[in-house]
């Protein structure tokens, strides 16, 4: 069988005059779109717009909720008991939510952002509520969440399907969490070296760690970023090369 | 045929640790809640919280959109285009309907709030951008309005059942529109008047003017204010007083 | 000499319609408030009018920052680096010395609020980036901390006026640490103890820790909670305690 | 004696993670620098970085007061009582006061942003608080208004320095007011013509209005667009036309 692959990237995080990100120009490259729900960034133009931009180009449409925190762009850990957390998802998914419906669109997965999502790869209590806000709004959605992070064992241990999320431009640890970007060889900068990674992944199911070791990993969506240099030629040439070695791009449900 | 009428007031208010309003001693008088959806007032937990409290009351819940404008309390009007009350409206009452979700009850209608309220009675276009959005949100919905309002044209027009919301303690003009609050003889004071004419608009369908003629007015729901001296001893002398003369005190969809 | 001790109280916490705290009540009874800046709490009308309040009595006025989030009222910790607490705190300072200025009153101290202030008492750094704040701002602001805290070591370093505050509310564990508020014993809810922990500690420099040891403990100004249950009352009673013990309530540039 | 004029531009807008402007290239063309202040756009971060970039090119600091709504960018107009502008212009202003006394710098001037400042240009109330907020603040402040404003006279009438404001990329009515944006004709788009137009009100205090008429224009300073296409080579162009007519281009108080 055929190895495919979803290419999820965050959108619709811009802010009233505030732009951030190319929508517009990586719309088209991509199957899932992570689109922020007003708490870290987006708001509700931002969210009408995006939404219908996905749906022209038949990208799935997922919620993107963080921590609200616009001044801090969800990108700061704030603590919140896992109350605040389910109730704050709870709140943000429901806001996109209504957009999907006056544009007669599914939602399908939620990916959380920035902070949130960093903690709760690691922290099984955010896992857990992130997850249950996530099933009990609607349990058909799929939570994206790091490669063999605690947000996929929450989701699975309530019993929604989840997407495993491997990143191009980051290397990875033995252990097979991502390098701290604050450490050397953190950052995958060369194109060819981060497509590789890609394929690898998709391909193989493996990595080769920043310390030369291959390990175990499972990869069912890969992160765009929109804010890198040329994301545009990031994402074609990575189109180029899967397809040269006859992978298939396409939204995670049809995996 | 018995008269039927309902009775709302604006809920769930509070945000964080501001506590406005009593949402836990009115619940129980009343048949309709108008729940602030984060705009002007309100946060996830209290949306949470208050949609369960209606609930166990089985009192309608109903989302309750307004300007964003926290430190205003959605009381100063904002220069807003149709697509901007639009979108945020539509942000608002989906954000709303994730907690009835979760909570496994139907919301059932959706009343502006302070300047948005008073705005769309006389503004046709802010009327419009309104009853779209709770159309394309979810056509059975019932639009509470100011009796003879634009709000309430507008909701009729595009296929809306409307409510024609009445006031106990505020006095009539001779064309149905409210007394200005800064004009002499606004605010009805008294209790026992107020409560007369409550039970004139609903047994009658008429209204003393500030004049002294009177003058027709549809009735179908009283706005109870939750921020009133002593609420509660309006509110239970009101139902007492229409329990007298007959009348009943029902959700508006039972009307 | 006389021993003197200055009673302090977090004052003008409310937000636009929502009101918190008893800051007519209170402000007769204290000699330091601490006015929220617009970031966890108060607003520029709040800040105005809470200015002028204590100008009237004759009470000291000091800024009270606070973490930027105005749903968890600055009780949730934020992630903040060192400069991102240093310019939030200059720009809540700036913000009460513009309302100082034109009451022509000068502001004496500067408390931080909620989250801010118990992070500060353990965490240097971040003691550090508050002291520089302020000491940057103006050298001759006293900064108040917790007794034992290292803002106040922070403070002494840079060459700040400290005041050592102490609580009539909470018990103290042998190190001088208050006991955690989850830990049994935590809160002195009986009256006649909490006047008599505070007298204990201005007239001798000692409080008995919770497991009844008796430890030293430097207390230049008591804080006064405006949300506990009937404040006017602990604070009147605390003030003829002291007053029959011989001491003097002042504010604290006057100890 | 020579002509000179002054030209500025809107500085420090970004906010968090959103940037918005060209700062970093235009500082060094202007020679006053309006910051905003938090309210419409700008953050401690920003306004810190802001004050010391114009530090750093000898450019006058201004503070630029918006009305409190990120989301609109402060274009839209709040519905703010004189009272409610008063306070929320001493909040600014005083934010940004902090950043240049822990940078040794002295704020020279006051320009309101967006829709405050077209609302002051027509609506005396509106302009006298902004007047009073200024001047009570700091007396030797200037106030910069658009030529014929009401802020002017507002201005003056309190005592304040003013500085008349005239615009590039602009017509002008017969009567000294801007074309409305929905007109035909209201934005100048060649670079030569609004040069010409700049070069002839500073030159001989004219304009040619859009139906050919010239009317007198009083022009203190000139409004530099930050967002415009290329703001560089405009204003670069213009300083060169100014300098080949023989005028100097220095801050207003050096005028």
């Amino acid at each position: 069988m055929q190895k495919r692959i979803d290419l999820n990237c965050d959108m619709g995080e811009s802010f009233g005059a505030f732009k951030i990100g190319s929508d517009e120009e990586l719309m088209k490259w991509i199957t899932s779109a992570n689109i922020a729900c007003g708490a870290h960034a987006g708001d509700p133009h931002v969210m009408d717009r995006t939404v219908q931009l996905a749906k022209q180009y038949g990208v799935a449409i997922g919620a993107h909720p963080g921590f609200p925190d616009l001044a801090g762009f969800g990108r700061r850990v704030m603590d919140f008991s896992s109350d605040e957390i389910y109730r704050s998802v709870i709140y943000q998914i429901g806001s996109l939510q209504a957009f999907c419906h006056i544009h007669d669109v599914q939602m399908k997965h939620v990916k959380p952002h920035g902070a949130l999502y960093n903690l709760a790869a690691r922290n099984r209590q955010v896992a857990d509520a992130i997850a249950k806000a996530v099933y009990d709004l609607d349990s058909s959605l799929v939570l994206f969440g790091l490669a063999g992070s605690e947000l996929l064992a929450a989701g699975r241990a309530i019993g929604l399907a989840v997407a495993s999320e491997v990143f191009a431009d980051r290397s990875y640890q033995p252990d097979g969490s991502l390098t701290p970007r604050n450490q050397e060889g953190a950052l995958i900068e060369d194109v060819n070296q981060a497509v590789t990674q890609v394929t690898q992944m998709v391909a193989a199911g493996e990595v080769k760690a920043l310390n030369g070791e291959t390990i175990a990993i499972e990869a069912d969506t890969v992160c765009i970023h929109g804010d890198g240099t040329d994301p545009v030629r990031f994402v074609t040439k990575l189109r180029e090369s899967l397809a040269d070695d006859g992978m298939e791009v396409v939204t995670f449900d049809q995996n």
